[in-house]
């Protein structure tokens, strides 16, 4: 346990912290008394047909889910549906590192989080039937899985800025963000007493985000400063670096081994092939333009593989962390294409 | 002084060191005695106009210019220019950390290596005229301050993969790669015996280097296996790895230091269209379509600043280190843009 302000009601509430019971893991071993971090929108209908789950991304939470993707008249309509979102295990919601086993904490998979959902949505809720799972980045990790994993359950899934197989790329890409982390002697082999303590390789965290989290062009179009920040380095030190410096050190490091090895084709031996093919759910593949992690390409080649999907290119030159919110018009085009996969 | 066995004429010969006398810094200070390492190729003819200068880029030497872009029948070709390749000051043949005033080397500029340059050609071989000036990355850099700087001298400029204001985005790019050597606790400010000792930093260096310098299509496409490296572990060990473990940690920062300020509108008070407005070479921009330091799109508004320029962009899946000569189309591609410069 590392005392942690960030994590909480305050920050990132309403959520409701559900008990799960022992959640047994891939990799081995368990969690005993897992809790996940829930919170729900709207009203689930007498058929149990209306839920949405939105599983979350890298650092982020429910709360930037609430605050960015949820609302009246949007396609995440809390007055038509029954919108559940899970914050994932290692958030600092969840259970987490910081608010458990520090840096003992066992290995998570993407394939945990999911039957930690499965089991959620089933025995808490009484739901059997999703109208549609739809997240980002870890979120669309979470999303190809539940589409894999539980066909029959899942009518909907819009995988957005995210892979059903994690690249090699992308996996060095983490291994950076990792030891940027790991390599502050101040880390001590994850044990610390405050995130405060690591600050300095926290920052070189959020400096690697800042390389790869947005693009090229948002630099070149002065995005950063439209944001309000005066200059390169005051978005580094104030967004980038104040973003993710009150985060725990291990709980990003959890999130981080777990999004490295996300990967459908576990379920087949391998064949990425013969596991996209069992989806069954209608699919909208959705990545970002402009996204320097998960580019339109790596995503096409997988949305060829899944029967009933469509390539929906959201065009935003924030790139990947337009998932943040930051361009109303990348906002429009998922409400728009979420729309009409509801609709469909 | 730091003993290297990496650099010298077993590995990058031949080559010669020319000494240019004392060079007056922008930053300050100076270097007496400062030798610049020069491999020349071809004969210079009668009038002093076949003479191309190409300058040397991050981390690379005369030597591989030599090895992938000079040749009979080449663009390059020294049955008929005489072509001068000039290793960048910092680059651990010419006058460096490594070889003179390790850590406390004073902070070298693009502007000084093409003063120092444009000493060595006027003053040792009597050029007042290139048929070209060409050259990748910080290569491009030194290719744009050329231009910029001695218009009257500079007949024809090939900035190929490089920008000639170096972008915020690629800035804090540059930052992590200095970080990931200087967080070392081994790199000890600077002060180390053998290169060896700060191996840990030079590999995340290379590991940064991996995400970047290639792209994302480059290893979908698994070029890595192509090019004999059985894996993404395997190529990031022994080819990236391999390939800086050896340098000079100093020498690599007096570059990368030089690398992120390179800035021709130094010379117009900021004004970059003012600056770019200067040339009058005829100039082929040639961005790689999928560099991620220097995409077409940066490159592409440079281009349109510059009055008699063309913008031809390469195609390479091989990204910026495409400039390594992994990729023989992109090659053969860099060859007719050069030839059909060198013919008008």
């Amino acid at each position: 346990m590392t005392a942690n302000s960030y994590y909480g009601q305050e920050g990132h509430g309403p959520y409701e912290l559900m008990d799960i019971g022992t959640l047994e893991l891939e990799e081995g071993g368990s969690i005993s008394n897992c809790q996940l971090a829930v919170a729900t929108h709207g009203t689930l209908n007498a058929e149990k047909d209306n839920a949405i789950l939105v599983p979350t991304w890298y650092s982020g939470t429910s709360k930037i889910i609430e605050d960015v993707y949820i609302g009246s008249g949007r396609a995440l309509d809390p007055d038509k549906y029954f919108i559940v979102v899970v914050n994932q295990i290692g958030d600092g919601l969840s259970t987490s590192p910081h608010n458990s086993d520090g840096a003992s904490f066992p290995k998570v998979r993407i394939g945990d989080d999911v039957r930690a959902q499965h089991k959620l949505l089933t025995e808490t809720f009484g739901i059997t039937s999703l109208a549609l799972v739809v997240g980002g980045s870890m979120g669309a990790q979470q999303t190809y899985e539940w589409a894999v994993r539980y066909p029959d359950m899942v009518k909907r899934a819009a995988p957005i800025a995210g892979t059903a197989k994690n690249t090699e790329h992308d996996f060095i890409y983490t291994e950076t963000l990792i030891e940027a982390i790991i390599t502050d002697p101040k880390f001590n082999n994850g044990d610390y007493a405050d995130s405060a303590e690591v600050a300095a390789g926290l920052r070189r965290h959020a400096k690697l985000w800042t390389v790869m989290g947005w693009s090229t062009e948002f630099f070149r179009q002065n995005r950063h400063q439209a944001l309000g920040f005066e200059s390169m380095q005051a978005f580094v030190d104030e967004f980038m670096t104040g973003y993710f410096a009150p985060m725990d050190p291990n709980d990003l490091l959890c999130m981080a081994w777990k999004w490295q090895r996300g990967d459908v084709s576990r379920h087949t031996d391998g064949d990425l092939a013969a596991a996209l093919g069992r989806i069954t759910a209608k699919t909208f593949v959705m990545p970002i333009s402009h996204d320097m992690f998960f580019p339109p390409t790596d995503c096409e080649v997988e949305q060829q593989l899944i029967p009933n999907s469509e390539l929906k290119i959201i065009n935003s030159i924030d790139g990947h962390l337009a998932l943040f919110g930051t361009d109303p018009d990348c906002q429009a085009q998922i409400d728009t294409a979420l729309m009409e996969l509801l609709a469909s």
